[in-house]
């Protein structure tokens, strides 16, 4: 055949193989992977690969196909049949193909596979007289007439599933297997019988003719509007068309010498360096799915089937060795030739990616930053620091529901309704989950106390939610498959009611609420972990710092690595025992100098807060944010405490009643609360900056030399900052006067409201540091609130609206495009200026690339989620280092 | 005396005058306003100017004068000594000075005025034997030493004060008025003693001593800290110092040949061309202010002061000719010689400012261009649009509280606590006032029944506020001086209780609350407005539109010069009697095809709605939104009503109950609505959408061929956006194929999300037209909740944080900007794009100007302030042609 290079439009792969593994553009992710495979000598199946341009061409033309293209396919399909030593279509040794598309990027919509193309009657009958299996054989030919009929010709599947049950109703099967060839022989007929009445047109019998209708299908289907939708909306550009790969079909169930099977290269829950995995004699790939029959471990194999184990060992040796990761492989025997299907990278634990990273580079396999960079993912980093349960098997009857995975870890406890019950059991020792509708600032004491939070109301940022990742408490949010009624202290999913007492398990990791106690195991981290820490910490440019308000939190932040503390939020800690009280009368005080006495009896704890947290980060630099949420919160909101305050307060509950609803507010994300509450009560900035100080001058004695960092919060005009600043500053030097000396402090603001990344230059002028409050810059960029969003975010989601809940991971077009606006803003007002971000997006990686793609100084996340963020940190960098190096060859 | 043109410091002005009004940066607005009265023979008494580059100068040498300045000074004292013929710290026709501060742009901690500058106990003597009059000498000399002592020296004036009041007791005085002039005489003594005490100096007998501390004094006023902030926060830029006015005293108390007045040029309440004002004989311009006795009609002096009167009419017609503007001015006889002392454009009321600018442009006396653009204010325009109150006196008695004025006019009606109680009343032909202690989209009814709305709660932009200002319905909003109790159905300021039937008055133009009945005029719109309104017209560059909802709303509209509907809200009519219990079940319906069927039953009520409107509007564009508020809002939140809803639906209160709060949000604002709504239920958008189409279709068999455009809420997504475009597309063709014939429509979004505006590039290209949202584009891009903002913005206003309230006039710097970005943007994805704003800035002069110097092609407003926008668009355009011009010159 002739022609020149530009109108090759077949590929082959086997023995003879054209294409390898840097072909993905014109050979799709699929067929430039089995030419890789081939090439190195791998057995896969023979095959031949249309290119893209091929379908290209053939959408262009009307689904004509190019010239000479119809010729290079019967060439290919020669191609097969030489390699196999079998014909498509003949009655000697019949040829069956695969068909499936393969772009260069996977996506749905496409078309899906076709198998046992090229079978018709004469072929049927050859293969039983091959085989001897008629069963086999009219089973493969309905589910081809079945596949072709309604992935190539657009024929319901439904329609050939209800022929079925009406046989099998004729003849009083209750299952498939109990059909028998003869059967399945007239189903055969019947389903050519569907097809013709569908398609108007008689089931192709010519092997090629079907070769060349399945080609067009998967052409057609790169046109789907489920696809051009899923790349409009991915902004996928640039690719031309889909690969088409055509392979010989195998068979692993010929006799007791074939066989199919799965394996990893290494243990995927340990890393032990070790084949895993495990197989059938005798079986499709089909039969392991369905779980008919119960597979056999693979090292099993060494001596049912010596030469064709230590075969696929070599082979899956030298894969692992090729694609540099750990390899998940399908394989099938054919009468004892080994054929490998497929590979591909394989999904592990967390500790298995660890310890196969830490070996793989003391193998000499690839160097750190290549094993940093694609051996382990920040969720299995993740994964590692929380308890999880032993066993993943959870009954049907034992579920009680699903929600969102808000914090991860698995907790068992007894159910409480109530946080003051919460903590009544922790001071017995009993472990409880703490279930709510929601929780709200004044469950902390109770949240704190319990093993774990269940909510049915509430997103991933829901107050239970962030409250306990901070604490690396495990958390279900939102199950709305559960009913809570409080008042009766149960909750039922429909089926079980659970009461106040009975013992549940929740797993935060995949969102999961259990009944009954499910055994735990605590993390252990390895050495493997630590030497990977220590990797990653070397390839780190931007600084990681934890959000963190108590020493506690600092403690456990500092240990998992954290440079500091990012965010330290002093209304949690107006929440203790003896301070809401006080609080309280500081809200409702008459005038500023009744005011003032509340706070001056705030501030001793204050002081002994800020005093605990800078003890702990020692010379590390600590961010603490004044006040922020609005005065309601701290109110009582049910009766009882109303009552009580009441009485404390002499006021009658009416009175109290009406000031509380006086401060509520309908929208209070956008009310009185931030540097709004500092600005109309200076005395509250100044006692919280009073407190700053104090403690770190106090401290001084100790041999601490603290940097506190003074975070305004909610700015949206400069004005607010600098009044704040001088109010900070003010009462810095009556501090620095009366302890006759100085320390040195920063003061900067968040940057969450979009006016204030509008005008970032302005308030540059003024500020020593910006940090980006992420999560409220989200909520009024795009107009959500997190608290409610979870009513449409998983349906936008679902519709390819939002390709990802913008809480989880920075909207990088309007959060991101604010973002990059101040920075720009602020660097131009004042180059030294320091940029963080602080909030839930600090811990999420594709967020962190963003920060460091944007030049951002430093991330600050959760305590547990700390280590995740020193890599992708690191991660981040080395993919730029490397995008540069590719672009420098 | 020489010295170069750069040093000229001193500009005399008088009978010899050497500026002129356009020197204002040289002399501040005051002294080039005196000198142009002089230029043009206006008898000012005679004074010099010094000039904002002496203090300048005198600033940057701490407080030394520049070489020449004191020379300068005295040539100036000299010229007056000359024109006045008298002497300053002479014994015989001794001068008196004034001294006063004015820079180019007036503005507040510069310093007061000093008069009498020049007395000392010589002079005082002198004075005496002048005139005979010894208390009026000694009295002077006291005010002067109480001036000169507080506003040079800083000495406090309370010590003065005090020092006054224990000579009265001392004497039995009970007022100032009763101290003899030997009292004063004593009390000039004790005042030198305070002034020695408290400065450590004697106070300065020495003329040119007084006069050289007095300047310097308002040279140093130009850096007070007051003067220095407001410049900052009102971006004043550019100014080099302050001026500095020095004048001779006249006095109008002599003799009986003497008097002091003011009058206005034209009558100020109508209008009317005919000299307007009241004087007083024989006294000082205090007198009148203080009220001790009752001034003369200015008329009348034409018998008793008949050359004098003459001389006045020609000095104040001339200055009106000069001025072009009806003058305000202050005028002093001192013995039979008058003189001006001051001119400024009068203010008037909205009747007058109408019926001037007609007549002057009339009389010849300026272009159409110039009367619109300098004549009449927008608020003037809205003044005559609302009735008001026949008296603005009201008793102190009277007055109940002081609100917000958040809905101009006057209202009278009896006090209801209740909706319902106002329609019952309404029916019954009763006039109700609608207390309320906030209104939500539930009180409709009772608001349109109702007079007047007085809320206890809420900003200017309140529910209450809005709808009552869309209605041109008075309201007074957020009265926080009363205290509503529902239950027992009165409130009270504390001192007075008003129980539920009692008559009140509100005055939403002042914001005030009376009690009882007040007398109230009809508005009348001469024809003078209807002259100027049509001239206005010939210069409108942008389109006013309307935010209107109902027929009756847009026929005001059309009326008051609408050219179309900006914003008809599809959800104020969910609240129909009819309609909100099927809203109610439509929103509780479980599944689609049972919300389908509610939205089918009220479809038919939509279509009539849309034809009404279209009818009405014939064929200019009506924008249609599509519903947008939290379906929360429509659900019944007391018990009573869930209760009957409850029954209505076959469900139990509790059951309902918890749906209620199920579709609860935190933040509602930031929530469940908008588009989000139209894409988890497109069946709302279809049959919207149906609604308005089939609407269009069938008036066409009237002869109204309507100009549908459908407009898209809360979009800050074009994946939103192409949404609900194709399910509007799509039902389109549903009505068209049901019609067999189509319709030209438009389909837009608003963009009142941030990131709408960020991204609009994206959003243009699908979109016809853009609506900005500017009070939730407001809401969110500062971060203000417009319910509950009223408890910092006023704050905010107050200590200069904020120069306006955002939700009056839009934050140019914030919104302004995103506003401008998402035009660029847009425009070039789509140069044909159409852009507007609607929503309470529409009807905002300067937001208006805003607009226009964006580029936007229209703004859309309350019925009631569609003339107020007409003559604002008309405005921006003349001024930026003016602008234009004054560049070209």
């Amino acid at each position: 055949m002739r022609y020149v290079m530009k109108d090759k439009f077949v590929y082959k792969f086997g023995k003879t193989t054209e294409g390898n593994r840097n072909l993905k553009e014109l050979l799709g992710g699929k067929g430039a992977n089995l030419a890789e495979m081939s090439s190195i000598g791998i057995p896969v199946p023979p095959g031949f690969t249309i290119t893209t341009i091929a379908c290209k061409r053939t959408i262009d033309q009307s689904l004509h196909w190019p010239d000479t293209l119809y010729d290079q396919v019967v060439d290919g399909v020669k191609h097969i049949e030489q390699e196999m030593n079998m014909g498509f279509g003949h009655s000697n040794r019949p040829l069956l193909l695969s068909v499936r598309s393969g772009a260069a990027v996977s996506m749905p919509g496409m078309m899906d596979t076709i198998l046992n193309l090229g079978m018709n009657d004469l072929v049927a009958n050859a293969l039983v007289q091959q085989f001897g299996n008629e069963r086999f054989v009219y089973d493969s030919y309905r589910r081809f007439i079945d596949m072709f009929g309604d992935v190539v010709m657009g024929v319901e599947h439904r329609l050939f599933e209800e022929s079925m049950t009406a046989l099998k109703r004729e003849v009083g099967a209750t299952s498939d297997i109990e059909l028998s060839a003869e059967d399945l022989k007239v189903l055969v007929e019947r389903y050519k019988a569907i097809y013709r009445k569908q398609t108007g047109h008689m089931f192709p019998s010519d092997p090629f003719e079907q070769l060349t209708l399945a080609v067009n299908a998967v052409f057609s289907s790169w046109n789907s509007s489920r696809a051009k939708k899923y790349r409009e909306i991915s902004k996928i550009l640039g690719l031309v068309g889909t690969g088409v790969n055509v392979q010989a079909m195998v068979y692993g169930n010929m006799d007791t010498n074939s066989a199919t099977g799965v394996c990893f290269t290494r243990n995927p829950s340990t890393g032990e360096k070790k084949l895993y995995g495990e197989y059938l004699i005798n079986a499709q790939g089909e039969d392991v799915v369905a779980g008919i029959r119960t597979p056999i471990p693979i090292l099993d194999m060494q001596q049912r089937m010596t030469e064709v184990f230590d075969e696929l060992n070599r082979y899956t040796s030298k894969l692992e060795m090729h694609y540099k990761n750990m390899q998940d492989i399908e394989f099938t025997v054919q009468q004892g030739t080994l054929y490998i299907l497929q590979t591909r990278n394989g999904k592990r634990t967390g500790e298995a990616a660890v310890t196969i990273a830490v070996d793989m580079v003391n193998e000499g396999l690839l160097p750190k930053q290549e094993a940093i960079l694609g051996l382990v993912d920040p969720e299995h980093i993740d994964q590692l620091l929380h308890p999880q349960f032993s066993s993943n098997q959870i009954g049907e009857t034992e579920l009680l529901g699903r929600g969102l995975p808000a914090s991860p870890g698995a907790a068992v406890g007894r159910v409480v309704f109530d946080s003051k019950e919460a903590e009544q059991a922790q001071q017995k020792g009993e472990e409880v989950i703490l279930v709510r509708i929601e929780t709200s600032p004044e469950d902390v004491g109770g949240m704190s106390a319990a093993q774990g939070i269940l909510t049915s109301r509430g997103g991933m940022t829901s107050h239970a939610a962030v409250v306990a990742r901070g604490w690396g408490k495990p958390c279900v949010a939102g199950c709305s498959d559960i009913v809570i009624d409080d008042k009766n202290k149960t909750f039922t999913n429909g089926v079980v009611t659970v009461h106040s007492g009975d013992w549940i398990s929740i797993d935060g990791t995949r969102g999961l609420v259990i009944s009954g106690k499910k055994d735990r195991e605590a993390p252990k981290l390895s050495q493997s972990y630590y030497t990977f820490m220590n990797w990653v910490r070397e390839y780190e440019p931007m600084v990681v710092r934890a959000n963190a308000e108590t020493p506690k939190d600092a403690e456990i932040a500092k240990k998992l690595g954290a440079q500091g503390i990012g965010l330290a939020r002093t209304e949690h800690m107006f929440f203790g025992k003896e301070r809401i009280n006080i609080v309280r009368k500081m809200i409702m005080a008459e005038g500023e100098s009744e005011r003032e006495a509340y706070l001056k009896a705030l501030l001793p704890y204050q002081k002994e807060d800020f005093k605990g947290i800078f003890r702990v980060m020692e010379s590390y630099p600590v961010t603490v944010r004044l006040l922020d949420p609005p005065l309601h919160e701290f109110l009582p909101q049910n009766e009882d405490e109303m009552a009580k305050m009441a009485l404390d307060m002499g006021m009658t509950i009416q009175e109290l009643q009406r000031k509380v609803e006086a401060l509520n507010e309908h929208n209070p994300m956008l009310g009185h609360r931030g540097c709004r509450l500092g600005i109309t009560h200076p005395s509250i900035t100044q006692m919280q900056t009073r407190a700053i100080l104090e403690a770190a001058l106090e401290l001084r004695e100790e041999g601490v030399e603290a940097k506190p960092e003074i975070m305004v919060p909610l700015v949206g005009n400069v004005n607010e900052f600098t009044h704040q600043k001088s109010v900070i500053l003010a009462e810095a030097e009556r501090v620095f006067l009366a302890f006759n000396q100085r320390i040195d402090f920063e003061i900067g603001t968040m940057i969450e409201v979009p006016r204030a990344a509008l005008t970032a230059n302005e308030i540059a002028d003024e500020a020593d540091f910006f940090s980006f409050g992420t999560n409220d810059l989200t909520q009024m960029t795009l107009g959500y609130s997190r608290d409610d969003a979870a009513s449409f975010i998983p349906y936008y989601l679902e519709e390819g609206i939002l390709m990802d809940d913008p809480f989880q991971t920075i909207d990088k077009e309007g959060v991101g495009q604010l973002i990059h606006m101040a920075k720009e803003l602020g660097r131009i007002s004042n180059p030294t200026l320091k940029m963080g971000i602080c909030g839930e997006h600090g811990g999420d990686p594709r967020s962190i690339d963003l920060c460091h793609e944007l030049g951002l100084n430093y991330v600050s996340c959760s305590p547990f989620r700390v280590p995740v963020a020193h890599l992708a940190v690191a991660q981040a960098a080395l993919k730029q280092a490397k995008e540069n190096e590719e672009l420098c060859v």
